[in-house]
C-alpha cells in the first residue's frame, strides 16, 4: 500500500517535468482520456475490480480516479451535512454568452497564446460558473459533474472559516489582537498559543509546521493522518482527532513576521470559531452563511474524526452555483437577497488585503504583489481582484471592478496551485476585461 | 473493544427480563433520561470524552448513543446520496388534530391500557407523522430529531427496493418465476442460484443463514462485517464486500416452502434490481421514486464497502416526510402528484400480500395471520392495513380503509420488532378507529 496524502503529490516532480508516467506506471492521461466517465469509474455491480476506487488503498486521492472521487467525497469518508435550511434557493437570471470560449490570453511566464475554451481542458475543468453584474453568462459542467454535484473545495473551504472569524472579530466574538489561548487554554503550550487571533488568520504565525505534500514527514501529512482524511498507515500511532494533533505543534520563529501558507492555521481558526460560538463548525456556517446565503444545495463537510471536528482546512464539499453564491455576496458588499448577511466592513478588511510584504516573504513568483487576508488571496490588481484557491483547481475568483465571479471545480493531477496558475488567473483577467468592454 | 454488530442486541436478553443494567454496567435509561440533548452527545470542541461517539468502538450501534447517532449515520460511515432531484416538493396541507395523544389502546398480550401519547415514550419515539386523507394531522420531533433530519431506515429500507423490484417484474425487467442465476451469475454456485427472484422478494429461500443480532457467527454478523456497515475485528480475513459475500452463502432446505425473515435476500434483490437496470441502485431509486414523489430530502444511503454497493437490506436514511411520502402514494394504488409513479398493480400484489401459510410457519406470536410480500409485512386485518418495519422503530404503517400512513423513526434500545410490536400496532389501530369515527 502506498501511503497518499493528496492526490498526485507524487506526481509533481514527474508531471513538471513532462515524464510520461505516474511512479506505479500508468500513462499520464490529459484531460480528454481522462475523463471519469469514459473510464467508467465505480460503473456495474459489481463494477470490474479495476473501475473501482478503494478508500483503503488511498486510490481515491490518486490521479485519474481523482476525477470521479473529487464529486464523490463523502462516499469515501463520513461527513457533516451543512444544511441550506428551508428557505427559497437564491436564483441568478441567466445571460448566456457564446464570446466567452474565443477569449484569448497569455500564460504567465509566456508561451502561445491560449484560449479560455483551451485553458478549460489545460486545468482539468470538472465545472465553472461565471457571473457578470449577478448573471449567468457561462457555465459547463464535464465529466460526472452537474449543477447539483457536491465537489471538494480543498482549500476553498479556509476562505468560508476565514470569513466566519471576521464575521465573529466584527462582532467582538473574537478579538483579532487577543492571544488564542485565551479562547482556547489547551494550546498555550503549543507554538499558537501567543500567536494573535489575527496572525492564525493571516497565515502569519511562527510555528514548526510544513505544508510540503510531498514529504509524507510533514505537518500537513500529521495533521491529515490526526483528522482521519488520509489513510493511516499500519501500526500508526499518532494523534487520531484534530484537538489531540494541534497541541502538538512547536514554535518556531516569530509570529507575524512572515506569510508562510500551512493549513495547520485554518483548524486553529476554525476551532477559534466553534469554541467562540458554543457550536459545532457546521452548524455556525449553515447559520451564517449557507442559509441566509439562500444556497442551492447542502454542503458535505469531511468530518472523519471521532470528534466530529470537520476538515476546516480543506474538507467542504459544496455544489458549484453555491461558490458562486458566496463569491456573489462578496462582490456586493456583504448583500444578498436584500440582506446584509456579512458585514460591509468584514468584505471590506478582505477586500482590502493583507500585508503585502509578509506575503512577498512566501516567494510566490506567479503572485506578485499579492497579500493573504483572513483565508483569502488578494491579488491587488487594478481590478481589485481576490481569490479562494484550492489544490487540484478550486476556485472562486471575485473581481470587483470587472463586476464579475467566477466559480470553479477541478480535477488538476497536481497538487499545487502553480500547477494551473499560469493558465488561469490571466484567463480569469483577460475574460473580466471582455466583460467590462462588451458594456 | 467489543464486538458490536447493532445496537442493543447484548441488551435483549436484560432488558426483556428487566434487569438494570447493560453488560457494561450502565443504568438501562428510558426515554426521557436517555434523551440525546440532555446527554449531550458530540457537543463542543472538543466534545469531552464521554460524550464522543466513536466508530472504531462500535459506539454508534449502542444504546443510548444510537439516540444521536441515528440520525447523524452519515457522520460514522460512508453514504450516497439518493438524490431528489430539483423539482418541487410534494407539500401536505395541515390539519393537525389535539384529540390524538389521548387514544388508547391496550398492548398486544395483555396488560394496562395506555395512551397514544404514552407509548412514544414507550417506544423510544425520535419522530412520527400522520396523514389522513392526505392531510398532517399529527407531527412530533423528540431528541435531536427534526423534519429535515436524516434517521437510519433500518428494515424500512428493504421495502423501496421491494417497491422497486415489483417494479421491474411489472415491466418485464425481471421475470418473478426466473431463477436469480439467469440475472446473477455469479450467484450459480450459491444457495440463491435456483431461487426463483419471487422467492428472493418474499424471502422464502431455503439458505443456511441466520438472523439472530445475538450471535456474532450468524450470516447477519458475516454480511454486515462484509459490507462494512459494522466495524471488522482485528485480523478480519473475510469478504470484504457484499459481492464477495453472497456468493458463499449456501443452500438449506428448499426455497419456497416458508417464509423465514432474512436480511440477505434484500441484497440479493437489490443486486437484481441494479443489474436489470444497468445502474447504480440509489440512482434507481433517486429516478423511479425519490424524484417523482417530490421528495423533500436528498437521502443518506449507507455504503460502506469498495464496490460502492448501498446498505440494500437497511442501510437507508430518509427524513421523516418521505417515509409518509412513501407511504401515501402507496395507499393511492401509486398515484402522487397526479401521475402513476408506481403500477397500480404493483401497489395491489404488495397490499394484497403473501401467502399466509408461509408466514405462519416462522412463528411470530404478534403477527398471527400476516404474511410477507416483496419485502412488506400485509396484517390482513379488517383495514387491509400493510407495514414496513426496521428495527428500533422505524415503521411506515398504511391503512387502506381508514385512510391513513403512519411514518415513525425510533431509537428502542431492543433491535428486535417484538420489543415495541406490542405498543405499536395497537395503537396504529386504535388511531385508525379514531379517525374513521371522527369523520
Amino acid at each position: 500500500m502506498r501511503h497518499v496524502l493528496f492526490a498526485g503529490f507524487l506526481l509533481m516532480a514527474t508531471a513538471t517535468t513532462g515524464a510520461a508516467q505516474t511512479p506505479s506506471g500508468k500513462p499520464i492521461l490529459d484531460a480528454a482520456t481522462s475523463d471519469p466517465v469514459t473510464m467508467g469509474w465505480m460503473q456495474g455491480s459489481p463494477p470490474p475490480p479495476d473501475k473501482r476506487i478503494e478508500r483503503a488503498v488511498g486510490d481515491h486521492l490518486r490521479f485519474p480516479m481523482t476525477r470521479w472521487s473529487f464529486s464523490h467525497m463523502r462516499e469515501f469518508v463520513p461527513t457533516q451535512r451543512v444544511s441550506r435550511g428551508s428557505g427559497e434557493v437564491r436564483a441568478f437570471p441567466r445571460a448566456p454568452r457564446n464570446d466567452i470560449d474565443a477569449v484569448t490570453f497569455t500564460p504567465l511566464g509566456g508561451g502561445a497564446a491560449m484560449t479560455w475554451g483551451q485553458s478549460l481542458d489545460a486545468n482539468f475543468t470538472d465545472s465553472i460558473l461565471v457571473l457578470h453584474k449577478g448573471r449567468v453568462v457561462y457555465e459547463r459542467y464535464f465529466g460526472v459533474s452537474a449543477p447539483d454535484t457536491r465537489h471538494i473545495a480543498f482549500s476553498v473551504t479556509k476562505s468560508f472559516v476565514g470569513t466566519l472569524a471576521e464575521m465573529l472579530m466584527a462582532q467582538g466574538k473574537l478579538d483579532e489582537a487577543a492571544p488564542v489561548s485565551r479562547y482556547l487554554p489547551e494550546l498555550a503550550g503549543s507554538g499558537f498559543g501567543n500567536a494573535a487571533v489575527r496572525q492564525v488568520a493571516d497565515m502569519t504565525t511562527g510555528i514548526d509546521y510544513s505544508e510540503d505534500y510531498t514529504d509524507t514527514g510533514a505537518g500537513i501529512a500529521d495533521l491529515v493522518r490526526a483528522n482521519g482524511y488520509s489513510p493511516r498507515p499500519p501500526g500508526y500511532g499518532g494523534p487520531r482527532d484534530i484537538y489531540a494533533y494541534l497541541p502538538t505543534v512547536k514554535p518556531d520563529g516569530a509570529h507575524g513576521a512572515a506569510f508562510t501558507y500551512r493549513t495547520v492555521n485554518t483548524e486553529v481558526l476554525g476551532w477559534l470559531v466553534a469554541r467562540a460560538e458554543g457550536k459545532r463548525l457546521a452548524d455556525v456556517l449553515s447559520e451564517r452563511l449557507w442559509q441566509p446565503l439562500g444556497m442551492a444545495c447542502d454542503a458535505d463537510w469531511v468530518a472523519a474524526d471521532p470528534t466530529g471536528a470537520p476538515f476546516a482546512g480543506g474538507g467542504l464539499n459544496p455544489c458549484l452555483g453555491d461558490l458562486a453564491r458566496f463569491g456573489e455576496v462578496m462582490r456586493n458588499g456583504g448583500v444578498a437577497n436584500g440582506k446584509q448577511v456579512i458585514p460591509a466592513a468584514v468584505v471590506a478588511r478582505i477586500a482590502a488585503g493583507g500585508r503585502r510584504e509578509d506575503f512577498a516573504k512566501a516567494h510566490y513568483p506567479l503572485l506578485p504583489g499579492w497579500s493573504y487576508r483572513s483565508q483569502w488571496w488578494v491579488s491587488h490588481n487594478p481590478h481589485g481582484a481576490y481569490t479562494a484557491r484550492g489544490i487540484h483547481g478550486q476556485a472562486i475568483y471575485v473581481d470587483p471592478k470587472a463586476e464579475m465571479v467566477i466559480a470553479r471545480f477541478g480535477s488538476h493531477p497536481v497538487a499545487a496551485n502553480s500547477a494551473f496558475d499560469a493558465t488561469s488567473l490571466p484567463a480569469f483577467h483577460a475574460l473580466a476585461e471582455r466583460l467590462m468592454r462588451a458594456d
